[in-house]
């Protein structure tokens, strides 16, 4: 089969990660043929950055199979997962504008079949709203904080909350907050301790951490 | 008088503030002579980055008499000035390493008769401790917000306090945070409306900013 | 009401301002329920980087009502604001390229009822027309410099009146200039004291800066 | 008690973690005088970035009493911790330059009583060492991976074993891998899905995140 | 002729390179202009970045003539060249997005002769892949590595083969890895000893680097 | 001469300047070998960037027959050039730090006979003491500018007068203006038309560009 | 007038100069009110940065009189200059890249009265037709010379030739050389003395200053 | 043996060049330790990036037997290599301060038995020098070019010879060309066809290149 290097059917024994398609530098007929593989064999897959006008593209009986999200830009192919007796991971959002990214790590987490929880608009210039929902947040061992501009969420949250914190800085704002450069250096700069960091708008890399952990800890029944 | 150009007399009048002597960048023999200028000449005079080495190297009867402190490396020649009856500014610092940049802020507005008050080690990973102090803070019309590493302190002031807020990054940190640059664009990129913001360290420039508004607004008797 | 928590309404008792609605992260449907819900509660409201397409996107009956700027990418709902009894702000600008966010800060001093008085051209290349308005800036307390490209206009401006001075660097030029830096940097690092600054192309945190002043000072009935 | 403010007392309840001193930053008359109120009520304290210079220069009885490492630049006052019964942490190293950094991690661990094994000279240019060491590092459930120059060994390693997996960028290399930037970039926009990063040399951020794991899930007994 | 200029038909035998026509920021009409004269001359030619659009745009006989590679965005004009006696090169790539780039190598060293085999989708995160394949890749004089994100590729290929490694960064990825700056910088400041880099996406350079080579030592028959 | 190769002497003929020796990245005892060698020739030579311990550390008979400069870091081996009658060059400085750097512009000039005049602090801070020299300055066909900061200088000046204007960014500063970026870019990015800019603090470059305009146009007896 | 501060009709008295319209960042119906006054009071114009879609979509009687080049994004209003007695300026070009720059700065001179003489495709890759032409452009007294990539035309030229040298960078290139910062700082950091930098594919500066040369030395009846 | 992990000794098969040790970031006792053990087991041992004073601190008899080179920082421990009957490769540099780089590939070569010759003192400023010796350097199939400040050298040279060019940018300069940046840009974003790159001072990258190329093709008796 041409396309079989395309995808690394071994990883979810090694790591307990199946590898998503990255869609972004792939074309259509790549993705299109993918999908046909995996429909074929019967097996689950996880698309991202696949953005709506490449999606429509997709018209083959898999890629009509697809459960589509054109807020996230993922794809699910393939039975949902059942949902584990587990509490599951906080995703707290800054703005509007970061919520693509967390709904990209609420896909990925539900991927696997585990429940998140949105916690949205708690930026920090209004403090109050995220301080009436300290107590919910930090009942989760798990929060994933995603935020753009000046980042500040990270360390206001690191230093109210004890549970893991994975900052996702995103990549809105403009002028030196351009591109979420300043979100991430306030995400690895910041002074309260033990916070940990994905790449830029990495919903997805924030998910798989999480994913990590519980594996590692035998949390969540997974 | 050869050295006469290097200090602008004049500028008191114009813009209402005196030129300060930027030692950063002049010998201790310019210095030296610029003093006893002054000293002849009955004029006061405020000198910024004087480091401890150079102004013990000062060994005139004009240097002799220069009011030093070594912490803000500034140096104060000629008669305290009056305090004026204004309350004066609020100074915020995130924690001890941003004290020295607070107190050049400090003495510049004292060598203008203005008075402050220091609001110590409130960065926002103790966030309990910054809102503790929220409305003595929030009762000085101005106030100047110190803080290096992610700067963070600044996006939270301004969503809590709705005075003016001038942020001072500086250059303390490590890795992504070294020389500041990180909290400057905190300070500029932030989500909450109506931060001002001067160059990294320039505890000086917050204080002229200030005494500009108190002089527009016709505040503090000066 | 699910959009509720998209707009902080509480913020205008907090800090004097309310939360304008940053519009270049929204999409249209989000704007335009945050618009009826505000137009149903009669509430006034200042929207920013609306640009004409998402404007013209808009077709609701809240929509209809915006005051909108195809300049300056803004839109007021609501009653205009009776202008207060204060001389305001002067807004001075470098060339034609800065007018657009120059009305930014002038329509978002107007949406809080203080008027502005505009200083067109008056570039650092053509020195005397700067030269022969200075008497006239320096009569306002609060003087907001609009500049791209190496953004002189700020030092210049500095060490010619003593009123408070923002700086807004704008983001266009091309080369080294392109995209605001050289301003920004120029605005930071110059060598006229008491500068401040706002981030590129922030018109709108130039004047919020400027209203927390006018509130902090008790000037312009605010 | 004046310095009182330097120290957060307060934090261990909220999040878990005390407050680290900061060292950089400090004066050694600063850190003795921490050291000595600390020692008075019977606490214990961790100390990071001391080098050995200022810890030298440190001569109270307090300070007598640090236990000093020179190569992480960590003090401990007070009574080691009782080790707790868990396997504790692998802290993998990609060279001897990466040694330094490595074991601030692991002294910060040990100062919370959590062990940690270190898996030392595994960088991918020796590949067949680290294949080697791979199932003994894959039985610990949090991996923190210390590395400099181009940073290969997170994303090799990430995709070797499913453990969680810490990424400490170290700032040794020259040329374009000065100061740390490439091996931060690398851990950031790696190919392999879940890894975690901390800033530039951070061993101590590392252990943190390690600690609220290990609170967050109620392992080791912590 | 007045183009005659935009080709430098001299080159081959100083260096023994043709000139190859980059056509980025050449207009159509300039392409077609330079096609006319090679072919009337009865020149072979090499076009290198020339999009679809833009090849699709060229419509004289010569353009007609042109075998063109949508894929790596190449044209080959006149007859292709006798494939040399020589195993040629192998070109490695770490994922789908790299194979335009590893395809521009491909096409450069077929216009001169030189055959080459691809080893597909070996990128670091999949390792087993890459360490089955490592004893057919060794077996290759040269070897292309052609990555994006991060590079580990690079490194780790250094560290289990000894022959010829050119490095080419590839442009894809997203935040710190856009632009392929981070693959770049893991290229040059690797910790295995002898990888050679050109430019960003430069597949070209790499195959020019290997005709070099096989001419400096007589291999290839060239 | 095994030196031999350290000097080339064929230049003077070729483009008019001779080479001087560059002593930042060379060891004294070369530097002794190429003085020596000159004298030995009855050859004048120009030497930069010669600290003062350096130029102590030089002990032989040419090096005591050297005409050191401490504060340009320049000296002259060899008889003084005869002035030539020509206005020669205005070299103007925004603040005390661009002395050095004047210097090093009207050492060079001198060395090839050409006489200079300084106008010296002539920031934009204070304005009125520009304007006042306007016409002085305006009367030299040639203008060189040196100033750090932000270097508004350039574009103010150039707006002033008609005469060449190359602008020397000097790098002095902190914060965002240290090491003279922002003020090379602002000399690049400038509003004026027609500045022309050489490196950070290349005094020498500046002075080799006059001289190569004075050659060019027949002007100054060269 | 309304518009009339749009130019600043007194620069040519001061500076020699006229201002030029930058129509990068004006609208067309600015552009448009600036021709018909400008045409109304029958003065001349030069519009540069005008692109073809713009100047197609000005469609007044002015503008219709518009000398519009479609290469350098230039515009002439009024009757042709006469050509000064002088021969001019050498515009030497790297590659075929570099056109539209350089006739930017050959329409400029024009426009000025000054004849130019291109040099075109003498990049140093093809050394000898740069080493045939030599003589030819050294007679010229000032060179401007347009590289993009990594503009080692530059020091090549300055050290083949005396007269004056204006290197313009230029934006074309990918990878490392994308935007013209390689080129800018190779023609700031070159090792042959006394070339001048204007910034990246500004060639209207180039002219500019040529223009100021001619003025200042008397030379070219300008 | 403790210190055992720090030296990679079965490299040498694998890729047929030793790990070299890297002295930048060790102890004077962990150099000690490992030449001690390379001494006792009668192995070579090749050192780089060890500094005079470190190189004096080492006072064992390992150490004392050490070839040690202050200029090129390196160290080579047992016998010399009998030298191969190869040309070898031409190292050719732009000028003094090129020369201690340049010397590490040399010195690396050397340790591998392979000869070297220098071409010193060839920077495009002189460019007739470079012109004369084209020939004798083009007789080598391998060249290596160490150039700082703009690295026009390395375009330069790949338009003039067909041989293998590998470019060591170095850190010298100072302004815009510190650190080797814009050499290094330079020969990454070069003109000419197929020139290759090390990292920044990286003369011993360059000479392990040109061993594996040795190796690659069987020349050189290697």
């Amino acid at each position: 089969m041409p396309t079989d290097h395309l995808y690394d059917r071994g990883r979810g024994q090694r790591i307990g990660l199946d590898e998503a398609v990255f869609c972004l530098s792939k074309t259509p007929q790549q993705i299109a043929d993918i999908l046909a593989h995996a429909r074929a064999e019967g097996r689950r897959m996880l698309l991202t950055r696949l953005d709506p006008e490449k999606a429509a593209s997709l018209t083959t009986d898999a890629s009509m199979a697809l459960d589509y999200d054109p807020e996230s830009h993922t794809g699910i192919l393939g039975a949902a997962a059942p949902m584990r007796r587990h509490k599951g991971v906080a995703i707290v959002t800054a703005g509007t504008s970061d919520s693509a990214v967390a709904r990209e790590a609420a896909r990925t987490l539900a991927y696997y079949g585990l429940p998140s929880e949105p916690f949205a608009d708690l930026g920090v210039a209004g403090l109050w709203r995220l301080l009436e929902r300290r107590e919910a947040i930090a009942a989760y061992p798990i929060v994933i904080a995603v935020a753009g501009m000046e980042g500040a969420l990270f360390s206001v949250l690191a230093g109210l909350i004890g549970s893991v914190l994975i900052a996702v800085p995103t990549s809105h704002g403009y002028g030196v907050s351009a591109a979420g450069r300043t979100a991430l250096q306030a995400a690895l700069g910041g002074c309260a301790p033990g916070v940990l960091t994905v790449n830029i708008d990495n919903g997805y890399g924030a998910a798989c951490a999480s994913l990590r952990m519980l594996r590692a800890f035998g949390a969540g029944g997974g």
